[in-house]
């Protein structure tokens, strides 16, 4: 069996963080399916994750570890933790505490604007 | 205005590609909503997807783009694609063509398992 082989079929957990020690994570809502961010952790906001079920991210521009909602209460409880098939990146099904927004713009999800060549137009979010 | 407020408040697109050339896309499906894959996009990809309509990524692995379902038939057309508040993660809302696979152990999704502690285990994928 190859190396790849083996990551895709293992019951193993074995996240491989990339040459910055760390691993893309899509946030997508509990009950809509939204997709709400793309955000990083490294090793340690992933066990911090995984220890009091709720997300911890690594800043990339603040070089910090970050607990979602620590400032702002919107809070990321993780319903359920998913890895893909290679090992390298996390879909983290989760339900949003506070006033449900995910995005610091203010705004529930991230993806609010769609791409329209080189324009971009304002999505509506449905409630 | 702070170059990062104009990031999130602009109609202009403007993707920020990594070190490497690169920026992540999160792959979901049109009708069900459900998180297919990551991967990435250069720049020339990314032209590619927005002329033709069909998901092109950069393979890592092999340094080079590739037509999703160029082999497999498992062809990407996309329905919309948005860009995340810095630009510097886009979401792409696909109809999958061919067996409507995204995944190329066979599975529709590549998020076909779940962390549990330091083990993994099979989701049920629901058709």
């Amino acid at each position: 069996m190859t190396t790849e082989r083996r990551l895709e079929e293992t019951s193993d957990f074995r996240p491989r963080f990339d040459g910055s020690g760390l691993l893309p994570v899509i946030a997508q809502h509990e009950s809509t399916g939204e997709v709400l961010m793309l955000a990083y952790m490294n090793a340690e906001a992933l066990r911090l994750t995984i220890d009091t079920g709720e997300a911890h991210y690594w800043s990339r521009s603040r070089s910090t570890i970050w607990r979602k909602g620590e400032t702002s209460g919107e809070v990321q409880e993780v319903v359920e933790l998913r890895i893909d098939c290679d090992q390298d990146a996390l879909l983290m099904i989760v339900r949003l505490k506070g006033n449900g927004v995910a995005c610091h713009t203010g705004r529930r999800s991230c993806f609010y604007r769609s791409v329209h060549g080189n324009m971009l137009r304002f999505a509506e979010i449905k409630d």
